[in-house]
């Protein structure tokens, strides 16, 4: 299987489909193409929501602001798992996710420089490099990527760490990682924080808001705060934007008084 | 095959998409992930106009406000498909129209409580509760849901009706159910009320619009009158938007004079 | 393989997959559901930029305006490939694209009128007519299209073809033939006009613009000219809007000094 992720919107992605159908008949399932355009964090975290759930598959992956420069192509083993893409961090996050998975150790991931001769365009890898370079590992194998005369291992990547919130008592600090379709403000503050305040308030940025373990806990257009899929603290409305609500877009600070 | 449709944008159904392929090599195709948002009477509807084209699939269907709360999640036995999804109505349209097409009746649908764990989220039951069941029941058989531990028969569930117009003489009034993306605002009056009215005019909410069977009957911009593929009177705009030309919003009355 | 493509947004595309699923069992690769509205002109173009990467397949198209009038129904053998879709030109491009990548000789394709009985409805014939017919030709063969009782060759339909750019000496007069989604101005100019401006400055329409392979190879926000994915001159932004940036839309001519 083969997974594709990208910021590439319509209709790009069918120019990819197209090339890895010309190279396998492996099955193809699209995670997103509408994540945030040039957003490498934000991808970052979103592959970190969806790849994991996924069988063992070769995952290509193209938020790539530096296309056309001299920005590396990447494969990275983790697990039963590949991930194809640039050489921007956009890989990194999900890597540690799948390796620890599977073998407990979070560094349990390999990384190779995948070398591709100058394509047919400067401004389309997806199309050009990242889409043959995915139907080629899923031909080899995840475990025979040494012998793809492509592939360099290397240490010598652009790595990308989500930031750490702070916790100290009763006051946590964190930051907007993403805002979901919902609205929802998905923040990098571990959920663990309001293991005991559930059917509570807590102050965010100084305004109590209840904490709640389902959206419709509170009527309908009413803020809450709940642990959402991800395992993160998240900021949300019943039927409504979180984000509005709460006044804050992605990379914004929040603050929270238990 | 398992057909997926929510109302949950991106990327969260790939996340779904993922634990169906660990659990089964079942074909998955999409429906829609962008229903109204948290309107279960608008999604209800599109099931209506979208699963009965299909052959016998498992239908997994997440448009779900009470998510996180102690409502259930159901199965239901319409012909040879199965429905997997919240107990709010939204697979209850559908099911009588796949009973009808298979069965000749309606009712010869069959409604399951699907019992579950304590899920990984209290967010994302598409992921934890609905996914998980889609593939189980797929593996299982549609024939074979009694085998199934968790099943539990029930009649004792939220059902949905889509409002009935009125009809009398020369007078129909009735109201738009959805409008879709081409902006045409779908009503529940039957298309049969126009039978003989082709080619002729009707008064709608006072106004005359000309009554056609194609777009393009009209010029470009110009309202028109017409029974859309779902077999209702339909308001339209020839390449342009019929809800805006007409006023109307899903919910809005209509009343036609013929 | 069957392909899809129209501008239908959604749910209405899955009809036409639940269609298609009942007849055959052909793998369904989605190109594009959101082409420009009625705009078979842009959705000509992007089907040159998608189609031709995919081995031969069945590629059902649908964006038609005249649904429902006595338009005809084509299918077209270009090479292996078989094209589907309304008489309208929106299959004429990529037909030219796809006989000449695999006969040397963009001439080489064959037109077919498909006949239909009436549909179910004159509203959605993507589901009652396409869908079918695309199945049936899949079925059936490219090879052996004249054995359909519904197939009659035709040189009577409508063509389609791309205004040309002019260029002389080192002026350059085209138009933009469609807008993507980061806002890329496409324009009809052969990037050969380029070849030796890399590096440099040219003018478009009278402003100082660098010609650039990357993106990135500007700052963030600043404009350049570039080749893009399908070989013609592009009018961008480094992470932002070229359209916005360069003041255009699609059908507005662009006059390059070089």
């Amino acid at each position: 299987m083969i997974t594709l992720s990208s910021d590439f919107g319509s209709p790009y992605p069918a120019a990819m489909k197209g090339v890895i159908c010309r190279a396998t008949d492996a099955r193809i399932e699209d995670i997103a193409h509408d994540f945030p355009r040039q957003d490498v964090r934000a991808a970052a975290f979103w592959l970190t929501q969806t790849l994991p759930y996924f069988p063992p598959a070769v995952h290509c992956v193209v938020v790539d602001p530096g296309v056309g420069t001299d920005r590396d192509a990447l494969v990275v083993r983790a697990g039963e798992h590949a991930l194809v893409g640039p050489d921007n961090g956009v890989l990194l996050p999900v890597a540690r996710e799948l390796a620890a998975n599977e073998t407990d150790t979070a560094d349990a991931f390999e990384v190779f420089t995948w070398a591709y001769d100058d394509p047919a365009s400067t401004t389309f890898h997806g199309r050009d490099v990242f889409a043959p370079a995915a139907a080629a590992v899923h031909d080899t194998g995840v475990d025979n990527l040494e012998a793809r005369t492509e592939t360099t291992p290397t240490d010598d990547y652009v790595d990308l760490r989500f930031p750490a919130a702070s916790v100290d008592g009763d006051d946590a600090t964190g930051e907007v990682l993403v805002v979901d379709d919902f609205g929802n403000a998905v923040t990098n503050i571990p959920g663990e924080v309001l293991a005991d305040r559930f059917g509570g308030t807590i102050e965010v940025d100084g305004r109590d808001a209840p904490v709640c373990r389902a959206y419709a806990a509170v009527d309908r257009g009413q803020r809450l705060v709940t642990v959402g899929s991800h395992g993160n603290v998240e900021l949300a409305v019943n039927r409504g934007r979180g984000d509005e609500a709460f006044g804050v877009s992605a990379g914004d600070t929040v603050a929270l008084s238990l």
